[in-house]
């Protein structure tokens, strides 16, 4: 079962991820150690070439991580990413981009995972993320 | 020497690139497959622990690739990450982030560079990216 | 369907990858897009700490993902890595490793696939990578 | 100043990095997190095109890694890669092969560097790696 939920990430966005909530990221469904946020779209998130801006995948993909963690640890404000990859594999059409976020390995110290990235209503990948997440020592449970 | 100007970046910047006008970006300075660029603190920027969060690391790094690549072979507008990676070594304080970004290698198809990201005024590293660019076969040169 | 057997790739390690057949990499499976793939377990394989070690997985991977290249494209004996990145997870134990490989992206000049990495008769994975391949331009079709 | 010497690691990879010995590694020279070591050039490392293979680069970089961690911290056997990522540049030919290791950043837990890999005689990179490593908690200083 999540240990957090959509609604208690949407206040920690309003309260401390200024930058989620200036790009109207939404969070979808949290499960244990899963997490699926929408980026709505919007013209500032084009590119040259018409698509959907590499950072704005980026951005998204880090915070569904964030969200993802705290699905399986709970609260844990200042876990922090240590770092991330991102494959870019197909042009974001201009649509919404839905993150899919899943724990690859819950450990004491990091925690690893993937994140899935879809143009709303297309089932080819348009990016593939993995990141490591350092899990503060001191973090509340 | 560098195919592209600071001037040229920053009117493609205006207009093609809202996000990095809408962060405030600089180009600093370019050369031949290098550029240097800023991102101006503000408070948007900031994550919990009080440092900047690592989407906007992750936006300036690949802006500055971005620019580096032009100042090898000239406008490639349709230029496009194919993967990057980020390591974050430090939390950076509420200041000012340089991201210097040069060439590794430069091939027909693909660029592949480094960018250094630091604090103003601080010789110690935040983060560390590695990047590929994707060049389009139809560039003008 | 896949574009190449396990019986080709098994023929085609013994004539041009002294380094898997060094290791005893062994082809198991094959789909389009999809290879699966062992390493038999011996000593030469352990690290400090009694586990497999890195640079194995690591070579596992690589070769599971050239398979999955051929699989979906046919033999392009020249097609290179340019890129991978591997997130180790847990650490294995001596047993045969299993890798799966599967491609996210077949594009005309970049294959992107990820590999899961087991230990045999584990559940839990080991290691996960990323990999992009250039695909030759004059590889035979 | 090193905390670890060439000849100590010489002796590490003889009891503890089969895999080492049996490529034939060669610690050259070592600073405070920096580790330079050679993989001599034989024919079993070759992969079709004639040039060196990916896996014997990944395995020089992360066993460069390794022992610049021994460089900064002391004998940390146990220390453990947690991911590593590589951009292959050029195409390495028939020739040793020279990695250089250094420490971008030595945490309590993690420790982070890069790697730069040429061929002998060439001053053009090869290869480029970041790595991060775990450090055990109870290393011995």
């Amino acid at each position: 079962m999540s240990r957090f939920t959509v609604e208690e990430f949407r206040t920690l966005m309003r309260d401390h991820l200024p930058v989620a909530v200036a790009m109207g990221v939404e969070p979808l469904e949290f499960g244990a150690g899963y997490a699926e946020l929408r980026l709505p779209y919007h013209d500032d998130l084009l590119r040259p070439g018409g698509t959907v801006n590499g950072p704005a995948l980026m951005t998204l993909a880090d915070i569904a991580m964030y969200a993802a963690v705290f699905t399986a640890i709970g609260r844990a404000e200042l876990a922090v990413t240590t770092s991330l990859t991102i494959n870019f594999l197909r042009k974001p059409p201009r649509a919404d981009v839905i993150a899919k976020a899943r724990m690859l390995k819950l450990g004491k110290r990091l925690a690893v995972g993937e994140v899935e990235l879809y143009s709303e209503g297309d089932a080819e990948m348009v990016a593939h993320v993995t990141a490591t997440y350092s899990i503060p020592p001191d973090r509340s449970r």
